[in-house]
């Protein structure tokens, strides 16, 4: 369930409960939904294009970002994580949860120490969020 | 002015200048911008410390996202592209956008030849951002 860019979890929920249990699951470990991707939403809106339903949530721990933003403020550029809620065919959902320690420590950030722990930490988090939900 | 993480931008603006300025470029590239994180704020609020003015700008293409994802949907981890204004402490502004390429061909989707296509249009068209704001 944990691969280099993430973790995945399968859900057997419909996508609306799904998407709540995974901001409380977030919430639990100290990370709150900084923003909202409705993707069906925005396809149909900007393309009038058809698309499943499907959201990215950015998800930020704050004492966290603090620590990462003060030590290189190149780090914006990967920040908030990214989880996605997905809804299956079958009615069921699929959600993914970015593995900060790969996004953190691309090029030069990964030669700073201070970010390389918060990427650590944050993934031990991400980590334990992905198993609540299982 | 370009880096493996990203193009970074030096501008002789102030702060909300350079943000109005970075906004007006996506667009004409095509990018909306379909989150914003004010960093500063978020830090106040949540944590009760002061930061710089620095904001995290979510840019989005709707066409190319919508190709990215119908493609293959754990892209969504990337997205959207992101762009840093962070006020410097000579009250001129720097700006980083994100390099897609190296986000969208992280671990197995560098194998997707649609998920690759899309991410060097995307670089393409960042690189005329960052261009256009020199």
């Amino acid at each position: 369930m944990s691969s280099e860019i993430g973790f995945e979890v399968h859900l057997n929920l419909p996508y609306d409960q799904s998407v709540e249990k995974v901001v409380a699951a977030l919430k639990a470990e100290g990370f709150g939904v900084l923003t909202r991707i409705d993707v069906k939403a925005t396809m149909k809106e900007k393309l009038g294009a058809d698309f499943r339903s499907y959201v990215i949530l950015g998800a930020c721990n704050p004492p966290l970002a603090h620590r990462a933003l003060s030590a290189n403020s190149e780090v914006g550029l990967m920040l908030p994580c990214n989880v996605t809620v997905e809804e299956l065919p079958d009615e069921s959902s699929l959600v993914r949860i970015v593995n900060p320690i790969m996004m953190m420590t691309i090029g030069k950030l990964g030669l700073d120490s201070a970010v390389v722990e918060v990427a650590q930490t944050a993934f031990r988090k991400l980590e334990n969020v992905a198993r609540s939900l299982e």
